[in-house]
C-alpha cells in the first residue's frame, strides 16, 4: 500500500553538543518520507524553493520515493534554525523562515489518488484540513501537530482533529491539547476530540498507544521503549521519523491487527533511534531494512520476559 | 529467603491534588518492608519515638514482618511534610524534623544476623556503611540514596557504593552521581564506582535496569514499563515500593538468573503503581498476592508483543 503524505521539505541549521550543521535536508516530511520508505511507497506532497536541487532530490528518489507532488516555487525553502546545548530533549528555535512555505497550497497530482493512507505532517491545520478533504477514499489517516498550532489555532486544529484516526504528538501537547497535567486523562480528551488512536512520545522514555476509551488499562495501552543511546548526536526529527516508521509498517501489513499496531510502535521507536544517531537525516540515507530488523529484535529483547 | 532492611520508619504530612493527609505511617524503610512483605521474610531495623503505638506496630505485624529490629527511643519519630500540589512526580519539602533519627545508631538483633539479602533504604550513608558492614556474610546487598547525601555527603556514599550488588535510584540521582546528563553515561560512571546492576527509576515512565559497562545495548539492559494512571492520588513511598517488590521478588528465587532480575523490574513497577492509588501505605496494607500477580499480567501485555 502507498502513503501519501504532506508537510515540510526544508532545510535546517542544527547545533547540539555533538556540534554544528548548516543547512542540512529537513523537514517533517522528509524523515517521515526516509523512514516510511524501508515499508512501503511513500507519495510526498510539499513546496521547495530554487535551492533545493537535483542533489537534495537525489535523496528522495535512492530512496524510492515519489515527488511528483513536491512543488517547485521561485525563492528560499522553508528554513528552521535550532540548538540543544542546555536540554538534548528540547529544541530551541533561534530562527523561522517560512519562505516559499507562506504561501503554499497544497496540490495532489492524479497518480497519488488512489493512496490507502495519509500522514499530515506538521503544517498549519489549514492546510492539512484541505488535502484531508481531496482525499475523501483513504483507508486510515494519521497526523502529527505542535504547541504553536495548538495555542493559536485551535479551532483550525479541531477541525482536523476529527478527520484523523490516528494522531501522534508528544506529553506536552498532549497535555496541551486535552487540558490535563495527567497523561491518561489527557489521552481521553484528545480521543474525544476525533481520533481513536493516539500514540504519545515520551522521547527518550518511548512511547504509548492509547486505543478508544480505555474502560481497563492494559487491554487497551501499548508501551514501547525507546532505546537508551550513550550519544544522542541529533534529536531533530525522531518524532517524525518515529511517525514514518510506525504508519510505514502499518501500510505494509495485509491487516491492522492489534499485533500490527503493537509492532508499528515497536518499528516507530526503532527509526527514532536511528534518527538521533547522525545530524539530520545522515543515519536514515544510509540505513538498510537488515539493521532495522536486527534493532526490532534489540528492543525486543529490552522490554521481554522471555 | 528474608531480607534485611535499614531505613526510616516515619510520620508523612502529605498535600497532593486529591487531598490532604496528616501524619500517615510512612518512611523508606516501612514502604519498603510492606512491598516485600508479599514475596519473602522481611526484618527492619529502625528507630521510632513515642509516637509509634501498637496501631502502627500492627501494621507490620499484619504482613508477618520482624519488628524486633525497631528500636523504641524517647521523643518523637521522623516526620515529614511535603506536597506535590505543583507537580506531581515531585515532592515540595515543607519539613523535615529528624528527632529520634538524628541519634540512631542501628543495632542488628541476633535473629537477624542469617538474613541472605540487605537492603540499605535512604539514609545517612554513614549509617548505611555500618549496617553493610556489620553484615559481611549478605549474598546479595541493594540500596538507595536521595539528593542531600549525594550533594553534600559524597565520600561517605562512595564507600557504601563499594559495598553494593544493586544501586536503585531515580532519573535525577543517577545524572548527579555520574555527572553526566545522558543517562547511558551516567549509569556507566555510577556502576564504576561499585553497584554491578544499577536500576534507574524514571517515574511514570517505567525504570532501567543496567547490568554491568554494556558493550552492547539491549544485550545487558532491560527496560519495565510503568502503568498509566488515571489518576496519581500520592506517590509518596512509589520508589521504595518498587524497590521493595523488585528486592523481595529476587529474594524469592532460588536463583538469580538473568530472567529472575526482568520479572524482578516488573514486580518492582507494580508494587510502585499500587503504592500510588491511594494516600500513604493505605493501598499497600489492603493488597493481595493475587492482586499483584494481575496486575503482573497486565504490564505484560502492556509492554510485549505476542
Amino acid at each position: 500500500m502507498a502513503i501519501t503524505v504532506v508537510g515540510s521539505v526544508a532545510y535546517d541549521s542544527i547545533e547540539t553538543p555533538a556540534g554544528r550543521r548548516e543547512r542540512c535536508l529537513g523537514g517533517a516530511a522528509t524523515y517521515f518520507s526516509l523512514a516510511a520508505s524501508f515499508f512501503c511507497d511513500v507519495r510526498v506532497i510539499a513546496v521547495v524553493g530554487e535551492d533545493f536541487g537535483p542533489e537534495q532530490e537525489a535523496v528522495f528518489r535512492k530512496r524510492k520515493i515519489d515527488t511528483r507532488g513536491i512543488e517547485h516555487a521561485p525563492g528560499k525553502s522553508f528554513f528552521w534554525e535550532g540548538s540543544y546545548l542546555e536540554n538534548i530533549n528540547e529544541a530551541k528555535t533561534h530562527n523561522t523562515e517560512l519562505n516559499v512555505f507562506a504561501s503554499f497550497e497544497p496540490k495532489i497530482p492524479a497518480a497519488y489518488r488512489d493512496s490507502d493512507f495519509l500522514f499530515l505532517a506538521n503544517i498549519d491545520p489549514v492546510l492539512q484540513k484541505r488535502v484531508r478533504d481531496a482525499m475523501p477514499d483513504v483507508k486510515l489517516t494519521a497526523g502529527d501537530t505542535m504547541n504553536y498550532w495548538i495555542r493559536d489555532h485551535r479551532k483550525a486544529l479541531e477541525q482536523v482533529l476529527k478527520g484523523l484516526d490516528i494522531l501522534l504528538i508528544n506529553d506536552t501537547e498532549a497535555k496541551m491539547i486535552g487540558g490535563s497535567s495527567n497523561l491518561v486523562q489527557a489521552a481521553h480528551a484528545v480521543m474525544a476530540l476525533g481520533p481513536r488512536l493516539l500514540v504519545i512520545k515520551h522521547g527518550e522514555y518511548g512511547a504509548t498507544l492509547f486505543h478508544g476509551s480505555a474502560e481497563k488499562i492494559g487491554d487497551r495501552t501499548f508501551r514501547a521503549p525507546a532505546l537508551p543511546l550513550e550519544q544522542v548526536v541529533d534529536p531533530t526529527g525522531a518524532g517524525d521519523s518515529f511517525a514514518g516508521g510506525f504508519f510505514g509498517y502499518l501500510a505494509s501489513q495485509k491487516e491492522l491487527t492489534p499485533g500490527a499496531f503493537r509492532r508499528a510502535m515497536f518499528y516507530g521507536s526503532v527509526m527514532g533511534s536511528f534518527a538521533c544517531e547522525r545530524f539530520g537525516t545522515e543515519r536514515l540515507q544510509q540505513l538498510s531494512r537488515a539493521e532495522i530488523d536486527a534493532r526490532f529484535q534489540i528492543f525486543r529483547e529490552l522490554t521481554h520476559l522471555d
